[in-house]
């Protein structure tokens, strides 16, 4: 269990949305009301685009709410699209390498839920990463294994596409196991200029997941919160939890879909369905 | 808040305590049901008396329920006296100096609570510490002070009564300061032999604390426990709340009270009663 | 023993100084050259002036060698005013409340060097602190105390003078103990806009430091590099040992002498004397 | 490069060799004389066998010469058997997961070297490794592969013949891929009652391994020294290099051969020839 958030929109100081909301990532780090656990304190990581080449990255294994690093970073860094994860540890250790968002060049990839039967799958779904790629996966989570995969089956070109087939892959390994629940959660993706998020379960409800509603509707809503008044129409938010109680800022992002997050504040949805890829079926 | 256990008996593999007990400390760290709070995942720490010369310390900034090390030292070390402490921080730094039990040549101390006001009467107490244990403060918590002015006010003697004194200055300094809650919570104190605690507050309910029943009582209520089978009438737990729901396995420690755990599990009561050191009275 | 540097000039990323240099202060936490001691790797820290408010901190007790965040800090922050220090604990305790740079409000403070018999003076160090900071004091070694007092004796109106004033006392204190070396090493000062530095010690040969020569004589001395034809007349540097070996590049720092780096490259000396303050002379 | 020492003999407070020596495996991490590089300061681990079941682990990602909880578990844990490691990272991340000894079952493992060309061959020498075994690899370190083939080679039957295959296997690998430093190092292997010790490298010379010599030599060399006074028949050390610079007291063991030592201070060298395993030569 874990939970995270996305911001594409005006670049703005990272704790305006990590620590300055009612209900943000890092109380949900300690207080989580809709996750499987209310606490996510197994390490945290933060992406970021801004200055310099690519996104950087900050991993702690320390717990969110505790991480005076954190603060500080989240205090002096500016950033137009950032993720953010809280880890709750489902077997793995608690290390760096273990932390979200992992990278891939421009590419940074989130992940909330579990792969079923990780142990049992985990060598098929191995075997699956492009040779050249394979010594790359650092670390023993189940989302880094995933990560890879889906940029052998084309992530960087396709990102829902490549997760369908990742997806596809991972339901027939475990079935070929004899596994039900293979695929939990919702995942999160980025190029540095868009934002892909997918919601999926094999089995049973998936984790949640929300958008913001347009800016727009937020300020008719809420007409006098000062805090609002700064929302432009470019901003969004992908989130695995709300951050406030206030009525009509998200939106559920229903189950077995995907959303593409634009600039310009541009929100697509789409169906998300598994497909097993050709050169997989037989591997 | 913090949460903290002491066991007294004969020597057992740590884990039998920390892990393998329904609610024992480790999982206090992530469920805590009595405690001001149900998180106490800002470090923690082990002392414990057994092979080599004084007491051994182990302190980490990781949450109990997540480090590694702990598991691995509390499956291989056996100690007939130990102590077990999970933080809570409220406000001072998550570091290994902050983390308890303090140390003091054979002496141990841990704490669950706080000093009211800490900010504002820590150089009073600091001043109030012996001149040449004053550099031996490394860490920033309220504990550490309390444990050195109690050091310098005769806990070595005559534990008790060092820390009524103790408790005594801190509510005087704390009376000038116009603070109310001066102190909160409980203590708890081995020299390797004998262990002591104490329940109390200035103002309001002071924090929980028990001490396990003998064990003839236990196996008479409980005949068919392998788990008790086990105990002998050597062996005392203090807790600041119970490892399971059993009946007849805890009596709770009254508030303004000590007790005194000796080999052979004899535990004493008596009153706690504050007062104010001679010549503290005009610091 | 620990290095430090600090940049004042042109916007630059962190890493430009961090990282890519042939002797730079990354380097120098594996292979000091002309400290006591080659290794400085107890933590590091790196304090920056940029987005947000105040200067940021990041203080890490891995060895700066290998600290990965510290490369992803150093890849995405860009600066015009920065601080970085390795360290080499000698006592103190390995964590992040004693990494260097310290932080009041506005300013940082590094330190290169120790005062004497830390144990024996600590306290009445401490007590020549304004009380209203005395508990600002989170670790445990001597360079936040130096900070303190320095803040108590004014360095926020007179910073070369606050620490002449600071070392004075710190010199009165330990000469009551019997302590010959009371101050060794090497301090900066920021507050966002200006840069000074000391050089001092009681006794023997001061810990080094050098400043950069201005750009134009840097460009006439290697007109072929094309790092330096980066340089503008802005750029100062402040560091513990030289960055590389190129000759012309850097200017001792004498004993007992001070600097003062200003916005558009002006540096200026003055000799560093120590007095004792007034009201500690009867401490 | 890495150093590392195991122990076999009358059981001993650990600090006996980690921290009371003249030139021990911790002050190793900060100023070896034999390895590639003095500072082995990326972590390091203790494995020993004593109470509770199976080896208990230490691992942490803190410099040896620094980490007080390494100081307090050596001076109060004792143990027969015990194998200590300090690393130098070349490469992969510094996390607990990839700090020796490894440990499976009973058994731990310590390497000291690299397997050369690791991001080309990682996939290979993974796709040996028997797969109910492939998902145990938590880390990213070359040994723990190394370890994970030896134990589908054989390792728990014949520690000796395993690692023969596993580096005939390694080497079969390089050759496919045109890496000529396919194996370079030193292995110490123990199930608890016995120690295995492996020298070998490709190309070059070896890293260095060394065994003490057997007691009565030591003692009729040095008969006024008090620590050997302690030594019995019983003791015996394998180390990466000497602890100390008295002479008669280590030999070194010769390039390409093996060593097992038994209880009772039995020392037996053999070969160690790398032979290529009939079920790999066509993986």
């Amino acid at each position: 269990m874990c939970r995270w958030m996305a911001w594409l929109g005006q670049p703005v100081l990272i704790e305006e949305l990590l620590f300055n909301t009612q209900h943000g990532i890092v109380d949900q780090s300690l207080h989580s009301r809709m996750g499987a656990e209310p606490t996510n304190g197994d390490g945290f990581g933060l992406g970021w685009y801004g200055s310099g080449e690519g996104p950087g990255l900050y991993h702690s294994v320390a717990p969110a709410w505790g991480d005076a690093n954190l603060r500080e970073l989240a205090g002096h860094i500016e950033s137009p699209l950032f993720m953010a994860h809280v880890r709750a540890a489902i077997g793995s250790a608690v290390q760096p390498t273990n932390c979200h968002p992992f990278r891939h060049e421009n590419w940074l990839f989130v992940h909330n839920g579990y792969i079923g039967g990780l142990h049992a799958v985990r060598r098929d779904l191995m075997l699956a990463i492009e040779p050249g790629l394979f010594a790359d996966v650092q670390g023993s989570t189940d989302t880094e294994v995933v990560f890879h995969v889906a940029l052998t089956f084309g992530l960087r070109e396709d990102p829902i596409g490549a997760l369908e087939r990742t997806v596809g892959l991972i339901e027939a390994v475990a079935e070929q196991h004899g596994i039900p629940d293979a695929v939990q959660g919702t995942f999160g993706v980025s190029d540095g200029s868009t934002l892909w998020a997918v919601r999926y379960a094999t089995q049973g409800p998936a984790r949640t997941l929300f958008a913001s509603s347009d800016a727009d509707a937020i300020k008719r809503l809420h007409p006098d919160n000062p805090r609002f008044a700064r929302l432009s129409a470019e901003d969004r938010l992908i989130v695995s939890e709300p951050f406030s109680d206030l009525p009509g800022l998200w939106h559920e992002i229903p189950q077995s879909s995907a959303v593409t997050v634009r600039h310009g504040g541009v929100l697509e949805h789409q169906a998300f369905t598994p497909r097993v890829p050709v050169s997989a079926a037989h591997a």
